[in-house]
């Protein structure tokens, strides 16, 4: 049963698919489930295994947290997209620790990490997989970093409203302040300073509805 | 020649040695070379393929850097270190750039990184290795981010002033306040500040020869 449903999934996902034996592709299916997480879920908190987690739908944020419960976002998982960092014990040079949250309504499909271990160990190419995936996410954290340490607001800004509004097909972002800081690694009230700028500027318009992008041309001159 | 001088480095640094054949254990080895960097040599800068470093003797510093040339230390390798980082070449998923620079005079072996991306190619247990070496590093970096963006400087002075300590098993801290503030992720002004405070406090002495720790307790209390 777990076999008929995971494995054309599996054979889509995994390059390594068709590289495992028989008995390996079974005991990963029926270490595998199905899970959905409603929106605003914590997935995962800390050191512990939750396993290796791919979204079928939705979005999660993984971020890392101060101990004053400050965070700063470290990327986004999307559709097909999967997550290393929450299987730690599958990866252990992976010594952080990093929250798991699902922005939306989430269906996500995961395999156990003791599972996914055991069979890692026997097969050289889901060892190099899984580390791939990881260093891929590397990338990802660096990006951030960069931007963080480096980058004015008003870029860090204005690439954030570019970015989410092509994500979304939409020009109107529908997410408070708080949100977008937390996103870009500032803080609300330098947000809502610079989005008065912008409205200032005519570069976007702030309502209840969240911010509607007028002049696409400056904003995207300025995240350059 | 080259066999023989690499094999027994190789033997001792590399886990995967005994499990290479002959042919590629040559290759690898003709693919070697010493070099022996002088101080504040710049080694790498950015995306090039500088080869696989180890450090023999000395001391080398991983850093990103802004365009406006603000640069932060991500970490230091020392003696038996090895850096992948330098090969961009070998791991794909590395899309960021890093700049190398020697701060001590530092002897490394170098293996050129198509040499090592060929034989890697072939042998399932160098990539692992190879990607595992790059994962741990992430740790290392995600250590320095929550440093820099979560953490007092206080704190991160104390950290490093005990760190660096130990490290060398001297009281005294010959490192000028800039070179300080590089490591910590920190401006010049604001570690000459916080110095000029744990001077006051009595916990350290700063003179022209460096930075003498006084009081280790209240420093490592500082540090928790």
């Amino acid at each position: 049963m777990s076999r008929t449903m995971f494995d054309p999934i599996y054979k889509e996902i995994f390059p390594f698919w068709d590289k495992i034996s028989e008995t390996d592709k079974d005991y990963i299916c029926q270490n595998s489930y199905t899970i959905t997480y409603p929106k605003d879920t914590n997935i995962h908190d800390g050191n512990e295994c939750s396993g290796v987690i791919f979204v079928r739908s939705g979005s999660l944020r993984l971020s890392i947290m101060s101990d004053e419960g400050k965070d700063i976002t470290l990327y986004r998982l999307h559709q097909r997209d999967m997550c290393m960092l929450s299987a730690s014990c599958v990866l252990q040079t992976i010594t952080f620790d990093v929250f798991i949250n699902a922005e939306e309504d989430s269906e996500c499909y995961v395999i156990s990490g003791p599972a996914f271990a055991a069979v890692s160990e026997r097969n050289p190419s889901i060892k190099i997989f899984a580390l791939e995936t990881a260093v891929s996410r590397f990338s990802d954290v660096m990006w951030v970093m960069q931007q963080i340490l480096f980058m004015s607001l008003d870029k860090r800004l204005a690439i954030f409203l570019s970015d989410e509004s092509a994500r979304t097909g939409s020009n109107t972002i529908t997410l408070t302040h708080g949100q977008i800081a937390k996103y870009i690694g500032s803080a609300r009230e330098a947000v809502s300073r610079m989005l008065k700028y912008f409205t200032n500027e005519k570069i976007v318009e702030v309502s209840r509805g969240g911010i509607k992008i007028l002049d696409k041309k400056r904003l995207r001159k300025l995240a350059l």
